[in-house]
């Protein structure tokens, strides 16, 4: 017996979500089938309402249901600092912690020469265009990992010859966890970034 | 910064999903945004139309297109054997061996007092109705949790009484497996359910 059509079609695009294999996507579907059909409609609508109603803030590249995002329009915000992230989930994970009040400033992505993105596909130049004086510090956030570092070296080069300080987020061990879990190369940078204790 | 309302909103539909935690549904939901519209388009679509399409065969409770479904309106399939099982998913586990060339009957569940599911709640009627004489066996293969045992138990005491063959699927060791790696339970039955060698 196969499955019905409709089945392994909506089989197929669960399949296309991040971290969800066959089997997964059979128990996803399964479960569709037994959900309320108002349930199912309101799901459907969201998924195009989520794809259409969402795009990126003209300034920064997070993501806003209007033009500018609710980051760029909020005058609370110290719009004289600019931390630059990869992608919009790094955005929200330093929301969080409360403790940011300036802005973002979204690449949507790391330079990768083995997968063919380079300097141009980032949002580089739209960073460059907003350093119009009004900025004075550019905080370095991208990733820790091997294209991240290659794209914050390459922006250090960038914003060198503009008048903007460029600071780069503290690596170390992270809080909360034994020395003995944390690999060498964080253990490394933790020792080299000590600081003195008031 | 919260989510856009939009983006809240699909994240909560993703996590409804069997399996999906808050972070996988908000990595799926990013993941929505990125894809073609079209594509988003034809997800909703399929989400709708396999909840709207698809039912239960009005024999064996198995999903369908239409009124019966495959198994049911195959003529070559043996129509006076009946495998007894608790969902779909366990239909489509025996039709992967291609060994099984009988009809299907699925309860829809297990009997499960402590969760408020007797007898009443399963398809039992139903199964009852279409031993008209022409069905010779039932096969049970209820699951072998002590819901599933409680199930058998049950539907050996009212299979009883009707002109029927009532078997019970083998329980044992798993093939290709190492046997330090069955509990204790199975290797029993396993032991207790030994074969003279041919």
């Amino acid at each position: 017996m196969e499955y019905p059509e409709a089945l392994e079609r909506l089989v197929g695009d669960l399949r296309r979500l991040p971290g969800i294999g066959r089997k997964s996507a059979e128990r996803a579907a399964f479960s569709v089938l037994e959900m309320d059909e108002d349930d199912v409609r309101a799901f459907a609508e969201d998924l195009v309402e989520a794809r259409t109603k969402i795009h990126h803030c003209s300034v920064c590249g997070n993501i806003t249901e209007s033009d500018v995002c609710a980051v760029c329009s909020d005058p609370r915000r110290d719009h004289s600092v600019v931390c630059v992230v990869k992608d919009v989930q790094d955005v929200l994970a330093l929301e969080k912690t409360n403790e940011y009040h300036g802005t973002y400033h979204v690449l949507h992505g790391s330079i990768s020469p083995m997968d063919g993105i380079g300097p141009d596909d980032l949002t580089i130049d739209q960073l460059l265009s907003r350093l119009d004086g009004s900025v004075k510090e550019v905080i370095l956030a991208t990733s820790t990992d091997v294209a991240g570092q290659a794209t914050a070296t390459y922006l250090q080069s960038v914003l060198r010859p503009k008048d903007v300080a460029v600071t780069r987020i503290a690596y170390g061990v992270p809080v909360g966890t034994s020395l003995q879990f944390a690999d060498e190369v964080t253990l490394a940078k933790a020792l080299e970034g000590r600081r003195d204790v008031e």
